[in-house]
């Protein structure tokens, strides 16, 4: 299949590494492609500079945003959350019609000395939306030709695109969204990477409770003594 | 221990009769015990009339919020997230010095027809504080002299006084707080009501987390067909 991954960040280059592994045409992409091949310093993450991981993982093509998406079968959105809304819809026709999973938290991003980020004691950046809204519905509402659904959002990415690194994958992974022909592609995929438990929680209203899960996340992380977020999985228990 | 349960709701009976079976000296308790007596109908989630409940549970004394609180070394607090802040305040003196468990969470009741409560697809009440604070917060800087840990609050209370009854009790309870020997009490209560698993998420902060998790468990409990809460546990897998 033809995929496009959003995003230059840490989880966007797991999905696509992954995504090359298991035989996909594989469409990387980024808001300017040559001013992210001209970075020489690792991102803000720490990650390595793009252009030395695309060099590390042959098959895999830098587009742009709107190309990428516009070359795809199915996009993954992997554009931080406080951009995403605004950057998917300067590209929305060319996502019409497409099915869109979106894994993004929207942290309002607070780097200033009120608000280090993130500490190392639970306390992660403020939500916007948060409760009474998503992300995913806002961007279902930008896009409403598009197929949106929630899903990967609970857990690291490098986790998401290899669920038998923990606890031999026996975790849970969840899905929600308002058109059920895109959460069978999402849960196909899923599969493909090696899921067998994976939740319908329902409509994308859902992804309220995905995304304020975050909190959650970080914090168990942190207990478990790992930082940015930790390797471990979630378990329904029924 | 003599160990008082604020509140008359199922939660609230759910610790106070598996308490009394553990051997403890019960205080349950309601702003005011004779309108709790008097009561012939059933509450709002259709459990039976108090006086009948406690008729039904020998060894279970009703008193006032205060004078239970009074009475006991160890308080649970099952006063509804709404109602909890000024209730606790009210009665700070009779906290003082000792440790409150805290499962509340912090839900705006809307009981109107622009806000049916709770619907079938997971859109639960607003939470109020939610993300930048959080009701153990709130109770905690209400009661400096009282040391208050939140935990509990990811389960339906059925399960927290029975964890066997689901998967085997192979599942995870978390507790947060700023006082390490409160933690600790609130732990040993747990490890006696059967609990393996117990994560301690670390400060008190990270009861925000804990409290937007509701939204997730509701959606989880709602997903596979359980209305109201559910019968599920969450395990971390690690």
């Amino acid at each position: 299949m033809k995929i496009a991954v959003l995003g230059t960040g840490g989880g966007a280059r797991a999905h696509a590494a992954r995504l090359v592994e298991l035989g996909h045409e594989v469409f990387a992409s980024t808001r300017d492609p040559e001013a992210t091949l001209a970075r020489t310093e690792p991102d803000i993450m720490g990650n390595v500079p793009y252009s030395q991981w695309l060099a590390d993982h042959p098959g895999i093509t830098l587009k742009s945003f709107g190309d990428a998406a516009g070359a795809a079968d199915l996009v993954i959105n992997g554009i931080d959350g406080h951009n995403a809304v605004a950057a998917l819809t300067a590209i929305a026709d060319r996502l019409a019609g497409k099915t869109l999973i979106d894994y993004a938290v929207p942290y309002v991003y607070q780097h200033d000395s009120e608000h280090p980020w993130p500490t190392p004691w639970g306390v992660m950046p403020k939500l916007e939306p948060c409760d009474t809204d998503s992300l995913a519905e806002q961007i279902q509402r930008a896009l409403p030709a598009t197929k949106v659904v929630k899903s990967f959002v609970t857990q690291e990415q490098s986790t998401v695109v290899d669920p038998a690194s923990v606890g031999e994958g026996d975790h849970t992974m969840f899905v929600a969204g308002d058109h059920t022909d895109a959460k069978q592609q999402a849960t196909d995929l899923l599969t493909s990477y090696g899921w067998s438990d994976i939740l319908d929680l329902g409509p994308l209203v859902c992804a309220r409770g995905m995304e304020m899960y975050a909190h959650m996340h970080s914090a168990i992380g942190f207990s478990l003594g790992q930082q940015f977020g930790g390797h471990f999985g979630i378990k329904v228990v029924r």
